[in-house]
């Protein structure tokens, strides 16, 4: 098995990715390809101790930057780290592929050097949430502002075989987010979603409410990329507001500032359940090819984390189970 | 200045509509009309404490229930707590209307009986939410899923007048919600609003990514009523995981809950900062007169609130000035 990392994505760049890879060999004993500049790199591995045969450096001369606009990047920037890793993935050279670089352009580059799966007709990010039993799966976190009823079709079908390997349930539960649970609510595009989804094939549980969500209603969040990205972004938010305002009310005076003390641990667990670091990277599902996207401003342990993820979706074979699902659809969708 | 509680509205009834109806009495010097069954509002009247000129009952025989059909209930209920106090609002006997009713038929009643804003093609919600700085207007928080652009603008100026009155600031920081802050970004509903927006009278600071919505970004969040919806009940939904994943971390051992201990008085202030009933209601904007819809499961602190905010928002004429200011808006959006 191996995995090629850009590692030069990311806006802490090579310093963390390395980092990332060194502790991902050391513990899973999976192989790993880095791309990018040779000298870099090389400098970044010298003092990391590692079986040396289990990285390899493939130079590149570019790097996709995060201004860079996403088509014409992929597009012109040929020996970027990113579009030779996916040569790579493309080649079946490397099984997986993990970036933390530039969103926009790993999207395109998906379409456009791995191209989508047959059947699918939108590829779509698929990140975890933290809830109160664990974690969710949202399909889609952010790739597709605008969709039709077909795509939440195909985001249910997606987003449960995802949860089902990660999460290792059966036959996950599957909600559309929508703003009532009874079937009839919603806008447009949300009645249509509902109409498509209600004959599935998959274990399609109806409307969630998004106050419902953090309490771990649903297995399986669909909702279009728009929607998806509100709810990431909010729910980051609202994690670092919390802390924040429960840091000033909590230390207010010396009893409460001794009584944090005490509960310094607790305080860090709490942190840890929230923290997208520990839960790696979100898969972009629907391209042929395993492609991971970690947080742009990854550290380390979410680096180490998303190698860990595409290491059990290259063994739980999540692509090929993609690949033959979709024609469990019907071809009445493809309207 | 008298203000009329739909006294059977909201999932406790007149038990704590009647209180908070009499501490607003008691705090703010008001007068109350309360609109229900008479029998009941004076048992429940009977063992307080207020001054007797102050709350005045107006006997109906129906109620609006939350499983009735909004319009129909409207229609048909004629002799219902909230048609009446719809009612004395229309006939100016009354300068405001509260009610934590059916949400559905309170804005059936808003569009039908008191009748839009000329200018004005969507009324909205605007509820308040709780962020580091103090609070930010949300508009819409669920009137209308799906929009067209001239409503964005709408929105815009009402959540500007709104936030003016309510937060003492001159010029409200006005925000689209999209999924990234460059122009252009976006699904094809906020793309088209940014254009309607950006010469807007008012003062549009362009997108806000939902990440900081928490942090105080903005005064005034102008979304659909989608997108608000999502945005209010994640928020309501994290708050409620927090807490409950905090006291579970926080309680492992006997230390941490002896530090617990200490700082009880401290996640009481956290709590209240997130406590939707501090804030009161929503107001339902670009109707004409004052409307006000109270959480559902509003107590009688949350109601007592929504009148103090009835009366600050008579006081500084918010529906007269949405009246006289649309006509700034220009008559082109109405194609």
């Amino acid at each position: 098995m191996k995995i090629v990392l850009d590692a030069m994505g990311g806006d802490h760049g090579p310093k963390v990715t390395v980092q990332g890879a060194v502790d991902a060999v050391n513990e899973y004993g999976v192989h790993m390809i880095l791309t990018g500049d040779e000298e870099i790199l090389k400098k970044e591995l010298n003092n990391r101790t590692y079986p040396k045969d289990k990285i390899e450096i493939i130079h590149c001369t570019e790097v996709i930057e995060n201004e860079d606009k996403p088509v014409a990047a992929i597009k012109k920037k040929k020996d970027s780290s990113m579009v030779v890793a996916f040569k790579l993935v493309k080649e079946g050279k490397a099984d997986a592929m993990i970036s933390a670089g530039n969103t926009g352009a790993l999207l395109a580059g998906g379409l456009l050097l791995l191209g989508r799966i047959k059947g699918i007709d939108r590829p779509a990010l698929a990140p975890v949430i933290p809830t109160e039993k664990g974690v969710s799966v949202l399909i889609d976190g952010g790739a597709n502002a605008d969709c039709k009823p077909r795509n939440f079709l195909e985001f249910g079908l997606m987003g449960s075989i995802y949860a089902k390997k990660l999460l290792n349930i059966q036959r996950p539960r599957v909600c559309l987010v929508n703003i009532g649970i009874e079937e009839g609510k919603g806008n447009v595009s949300t009645k249509e979603a509902y109409e498509v989804c209600k004959d599935a094939p998959f274990n399609f549980c109806g409307n969630v409410e998004a106050r419902d969500i953090p309490a771990g209603y649903t297995d399986v969040v669909v909702c279009d990329g728009f929607t998806g990205n509100v709810i990431l972004k909010l729910m980051e938010g609202v994690a670092g507001t919390f802390l924040k305002i429960l840091k000033e009310e909590l230390t207010k005076n010396p009893i409460r500032k001794f009584g944090a003390l005490l509960m310094k641990s607790g305080f860090k667990g709490f942190k840890k359940r929230f923290d997208y670091r520990e839960y790696g990277g979100a898969p972009f599902l629907g391209v042929k090819g395993l492609l991971i996207k970690a947080h742009g401003s990854s550290n380390e342990l979410a680096i180490k984390n998303g190698i860990r993820q595409a290491k059990l979706l290259i063994e739980k074979e999540v692509v090929k189970e993609i690949t033959s699902e979709i024609n469990t659809l019907g071809a009445d969708r493809l309207d």
